[in-house]
């Protein structure tokens, strides 16, 4: 059996018992959080929110591309959060190659693609990458000035998130 | 207080209790979900699989744009996934606008952006959006032919997960 076929029996089992069809479509905690698409990392127990609170936008990484920017743009003047989360995580898969490297590797075995990716966003220092991620989201001009972002390493071996300091203004 | 500090608090009873940290990082059901961001979707429950078990790439509205093919080409070829979930839903908020209507609105209020995103990706169907996510991924020349691409549209007042079926080739 696939597990494509397995989930879809469980998501039966989940209908059977669903009891939270009446949400509204805005989050209620006003939060949306981007983060990498790592299959350890389950966001809402490890936040403690729950179903209808929060927008949660994953990506290779947890990296502020413009399709995340696009996102959360839509999050905040759309539909009202007011603060923002950037979750990247220790033994990430995006520490272990280059872009040169992957896409060459991928030229190589399957030919060349005309219709992106352009880049593979992989990257040396999770703290370092989040700090790069934050200055992207509120430098952008679409991002109102007043939504708070701050910036998190969550270790995969641990559970904890340990908030990423950003460097004094001078 | 603000949510973030409330859930970083809430994080912190979740890591005293952890028991993940040996996780290997390759999914271990070998599985890669494309959802929307929306706050009613909760996808480890909705699918029945746990912490470990698959990629959750999340964007607004559950759309392959560019940075999603980026997500999965490196879900695939790094980390071994072999099948992929495109996940829509009923009541999503990009059936509520047009990407002109909201680029004007941003315009007139915060001025141009010259750093994108270029599109919103609103639309009209979901399972129609489904159907041209499906053909966008399996029609990547980076995606190998031989990974189960399947699309479904999840009911946010049922819970339930219904699939999208593909219209015949002639």
């Amino acid at each position: 059996m696939s597990i494509i076929d397995e989930v879809v029996s469980n998501n039966r089992k989940y209908a059977s018992s669903f009891k939270l069809g009446r949400l509204p479509m805005p989050p209620a905690r006003r939060l949306a959080v981007l983060a990498c698409m790592d299959a350890r990392l389950t966001l809402e127990p490890m936040l403690g929110v729950n179903t209808g609170d929060a927008h949660i936008i994953r990506n290779a990484g947890g990296v502020a591309t413009d399709d995340a920017l696009r996102s959360l743009i839509i999050s905040c003047h759309l539909l009202g959060t007011r603060e923002f989360m950037v979750i990247n995580h220790t033994d990430c898969g995006m520490l272990t190659f280059s872009d040169a490297e992957l896409e060459g590797r991928l030229r190589s075995s399957l030919g060349p693609s005309s219709v992106g990716p352009t880049q593979f966003h992989s990257f040396k220092d999770p703290s370092e990458n989040v700090r790069a991620q934050i200055q992207r989201i509120q430098s952008h001009p679409w991002i109102p000035k007043d939504i708070a972002v701050r910036g998190f390493v969550y270790d995969v071996k641990t559970g904890n998130l340990q908030e990423v300091t950003m460097p004094a203004l001078r």
